[in-house]
Order: C-alpha cells, then structure tokens, then sequence
C-alpha cells in the first residue's frame, strides 16, 4: 500500500488534489501560504530565519497540527544554515539546542510540533562529531523528508478512512484538518477527498470554527477548489442539523492523541462529540501516528493554550462587543469513548484505544 | 407582588436598570435604538410609518421576541394614524387587516409578533361601529400598555427566577434575551438583574451567538453597562467550559413555546440544552406567557425562519469564506425533556409541561 511519487506528483495535477502549496522549502528558504490572508488573498510568506518561522507559526500565518511540525523542521533547517561551517560539533550542537527551544515555545498543544523537533535533534545527536556541513545538508534532507512523509501519509490517512464515509452521505468536519493543515491533502479532508475520488456521492458541511474561522476561510476555500460539495455553518447550527437528520459523519483533525485516546483538537471539536453521540452519528478522528503522544496517559495531561483574548472580542482588528472581558482557549480533549474510530496511516484504531494503540507503540519500537 | 409604575421609574435611575430605552412612542413616531449598530454606536431610528417599522423589525434594527411584538403593536399604530378620521369603520378595518398583514410577514418563528397584533386587532373589533378617531387613540394606548406590561412582566420573570440562581455561580447565556429584546430589563437577563439586585455573587458567560452577535454585541453591552461582571466566548466553547466545571447554570429566552414545552430560541440554544443535560447542569427558559402558543402542540409544528446566508458567509459586508453555499436556520428547537423549568411572570412551570402550562391556559381562559 501507500501513493509512489510518481503516483503523487501525477495526482497533484488533478483536479480532486490540492493545487496550491501549504509549505515549501526554496533556495535555503521557507515559503509559507499565509494562512491569515485566505480566502481574499493567496500570498505567500518568505522566511530567511528560525524567528521568521516561529513568528509565523505563533501568528497563525501555518497552522494545523502536522504543517506546524514540517515548519518548525524547516525552520531548524534555516536555524543550522546560519551557524558557520567552521564550528565545532559541540558548539553547534548547543545553538542548535537553543533554536529548538525557541521553536518548540510557540504554541504548546499540537504534540506534531515537538515529534519533528525530536527527530531532526535526534539526527544531530546521532551525527555527533560529524562535520556542521555535513550535518546542515542532512537536516534540510530530514525537514524535507518529513514534509514528503507527512503528504504520503496523508493519502494514506484518506485512504483508510473513505471506507468509513457511506455513499450518499453528508460529512461534518469542524476547523481545517485539510492540505493547508498538513504538507497537503490532510487527515480529516484527506478522507472526505478519498471517499470522493472513489467516486462516492458526498457533499460537506463546513463549521466556521470560531473564532479564527479555519473552516469559513481555508476548509470552504480547499474544497471548493476540488470541486466538493461544501455547505457553511455556524458552530452554533450543529446540533440542530444533526437533530434534522442531515448530518451522517462527522470527521475531524487532532492535534494530540493521549495514548488512551483521549484527543485534543480545535476548540468546538468536544462539543460536537457530545451532540454527535446524542445523535448516534459516528465521529472520526483523523491524523498521523505522530500525533499520537504516548507520554501523555490521557487528555488530563495535554496543555490547552490559552490564546489572546482578543481574537474573541475583536474582528478584522475592530471590537466586535462591549469593553469585556473574554475566554479563548484554542483547543479542547474529545474524551476517547466518543471517538467511534481513530483512523491513521497505519490502519483504523478502536476502543479501547489503551489495548489498540499499545500494539501500535510495541509495533513501532 | 408586581412592580409599581413608580417603582419602575425609580430603579430607572438606579445602576441596576438598563438607562437606554429598547423602543418608544413618542410624538405620534416611533423611536428604536438601532441594534445593528451597538455597542459601537448609539443611534436611535425614528419611524413615521407602519412600513418603515415592519423593515427594522425585518432587518434587526429591533429584534428579540417581546420588543417585535412592542414594534408591531406600535406599527399598527402608526398605521392607523396615517387613515383619514372621515373613514367609516368597515373602510378603516379592513385597510388595518392590511396593515396586520404587512407586520405578520416580517418574521416568522417569534409568537409575540402575532400576539401583539392579535391583541391589537382584537380591540378594533371590538370597537365596531365607533369613531375611528376613538379607535386610533385606543391603539396607541394599547401599544403603549403592551410596552408597560411587558416591563412590569420582565421585572416579574426576573424576581421569580432569581431564585433558581445559586449565590457564588456563573450563569451561561445566549443571543441577548435582555432589556433590549424586550420593552426593558429583560427575560433571561431579568433572572440575572434580579440575582444581582438580591446581592448574589454571580458573574454571566455570554456565548457570541453568531451569525448575528447579539450575544457579543448586546448581551455584554447591557450587562457591562450594568456593572454585572461578564466573559465573552465564542458559541464553540460552551461543551469545553461545561466539562471543566466552570457552569454552573444555563437561562435563556424565548422565541415560542409549544404547549408541551418545546421551544424555539435562537439557533445554538438546542445545542447548549444538549451540552447542558450531559453536564448535568440546570437549563432554565424564562419568558412571559406570551411566547406560549397554545396552537402549537410541539416544537414541529413550529416555523423556523430561515435567513439569508449572506450573514453566515459574509461579515461588515465582506466576504469571510469561498464562494460556497450557507445554511442559516435563525432558530431551532429544545425539547421539553431539556428544560429544567421555563420561568414566566405567573410563576415556574416544571415538566410535564402539557399539564402545567394546561392548568394555566385554564386560568386565563
């Protein structure tokens, strides 16, 4: 199983693939869509430094759980190209450490973020002695790699999980778990886009995803370009569509998986776990195995970020409510039992996911 | 029990009563403050004609149940003010069934609108034959009165909730059902302004209520103006919020209520009722006996309005998503079973809601 290149870069010319660039590494720079400028505008952000990348991931131009994991390998890429060639490991070594920590501080839920850390410092360490050069060259292969890693597993992800999607079935996904929030195709539109390629009758709902809005702006903006039926809500209109029997599915990203399943996603994601159980409407949850985090025990664990109020009260930079105060936390924890199937690149995940993803962890040891 | 005309004028002046005024006649025109605008100005728009009060009422220049059905009672009014006093009664009442009509049509789901106007029609009925001077005069006192009434019932539906409301807790609401939906003070902020006035320690978590924001807009501009400490949240996060304890209860208005308790609200209130009873915490309704419709026998029989998607895919008038399709439902429904009690100005009405609201039917019969 699993897409070739080849296979890749043919499909990338189709119209059910995404046609743009989430994230790219270009002449020792990185080029980010920003994010914040979609769908009015389809610029692209040029990074020369680690800062820039980190800044950029703090302030939403990337995000989703995996693109900020190939980000922050980019930008320790950029990080090590700006130490000279004449350091010694040691010296080297401890920039590089420093540049880590820096990247690894900007935002603290999504677990992606610090797995690509962890292994492009893992390839430094294990280069130890080796000259900078040599080692500078391997890290931009590694961050590279992660991002080609990252699209094929992503396919694969759809894959998996288009058996889950029913024919003539209507699919609610929350935020943006799509190409834009991966090296492309995504988790939980990398499902809605395979199921659709099998020729199956699908069409979208969309949640806006207050209060950043990632599903109003980039998941409409990344289906609409591929041609699948989307339709736009509000958060607040879920429960009742579901109540009215529109909703069949409903697929989401993640940002940490806890190792008894326990997942935190965009804020909203739980909410609409309760209402789908209510409903008895199967809820997915899409992502790689690397955002499953095997040190967290459960979802008591995993550090929410508490975002700037001002997102909530503000919009477009003008205030939107009285002079009050607000609660932004950007993520919350799906408990486990309202997950129906957790769906990766290696398979389809059940309850109880303690048995299920411990075969995994043993598997990949 | 019941608030005096002079009691109300006092607390007018207190800082525990909203100091705007929702809608007013004044000099044979009727004056609304311009919700659209708030918080960021406060203008007030004057009508001259019935047809210019059914377009604010249309396009949410006034909105909230209670204060359509002022502004339809006072449209009427105006209406009538602009027939010649020559005209014979047959003549005048049928160009006022006209003019019912016009005010019926603006928006669907909230019952007060035809209860008002029922009321209205009802005394032209009954005044057959007389001059048609008398009859106009009678239906500016009566547009008047419905605007005091519902005053005094506002005040009523405060002090009977206000015990429902624990010292030391935080209330949860949604859209604005305040001062503003209502001639002053409101139904669901009533039950908070009451709590308050009692001395209980209570602080309010305001859920946005996109599309429209009246919950960010309004709902904290009253309660800020108040003094009654308030925190904005996007509709996403109520679930999140709820598992972690921070609720303690949920009250919201009402736009109908069916004779076995069913209600419509705004759009998101079923889903919070939802939340609410897998949380285990309390979900109150508080409204006047108006918003009942004896005629409907559940939430189906209920007409939910819907809307022009624009307000969902668009924001200040420009575009926030893909040129993609919307769906925006204005209302939906709560069950009975999720509501914990509705709170009127007769008294709490607990389930079964077919026998306890059937006994007061009854009585007012």
């Amino acid at each position: 199983m699993g897409w070739t290149a080849v296979e890749i870069k043919e499909m990338r010319g189709t119209d059910a693939m995404n046609t743009f660039r989430t994230i790219e590494w270009k002449n020792n720079r990185v080029l980010m869509i920003d994010q914040r400028k979609l769908p009015g505008e389809e610029v692209y952000v040029e990074c020369e430094t680690f800062e820039e990348v980190a800044d950029c991931i703090r302030k939403l131009v990337i995000r989703g759980a995996p693109a900020i994991g190939i980000a922050a390998a980019m930008g320790m890429a950029l990080g090590a190209g700006s130490i000279s060639n004449d350091s010694p490991y040691e010296k080297f070594a401890e920039r590089m450490r420093t540049i880590s920590e820096h990247l690894a501080m900007t935002r603290p839920t999504a677990v992606n973020l610090f797995w690509a850390i962890g292994k492009m410092n893992r390839l430094i360490s294990e280069r130890r002695g080796r000259k900078v050069e040599e080692i500078k060259n391997l890290l931009i292969s590694e961050a590279i790699k992660i991002q080609e890693e990252d699209l094929r597993k992503c396919m694969q992800i759809g894959d998996n999980g288009a058996e889950l999607i029913r024919d003539n079935s209507v699919v609610l996904t929350h935020c943006n778990a799509g190409g834009l929030a991966t090296a492309g195709y995504g988790t939980a539109l990398g499902v809605i886009r395979s199921a659709f390629r099998q020729g199956k009758n699908i069409s979208v709902i969309s949640s806006e995803t207050r209060p950043v809005l990632q599903g109003a702006r980039l998941t409409t903006w990344e289906l609409e370009r591929d041609g699948i039926p989307v339709r736009l809500i509000t958060d607040s209109m879920a429960g009742h569509l579901m109540s009215k029997g529109i909703v069949d599915s409903v697929v989401v990203g993640a940002d940490r998986v806890a190792s008894n399943g326990d997942t935190a996603n965009k804020i909203g994601t739980y909410s609409l776990s309760v209402l789908a159980k209510h409903h008895n409407i199967p809820f997915y949850v899409a992502a790689p195995t690397s955002t499953i985090d095997n040190e967290c025990l459960s979802g008591e664990d995993i550090v929410i970020e508490q975002r700037n109020p001002e997102e909530v009260t503000h919009m477009d930079g003008k205030r939107i409510s009285a002079e009050v105060n607000a609660i932004n936390p950007a993520f919350d924890v799906t408990p486990a039992g309202n997950i129906e199937c957790l769906i990766t690149e290696v398979g389809l995940f059940k309850k109880p996911y303690t048995k299920s993803l411990g075969r995994l962890k043993k598997k990949d040891q």
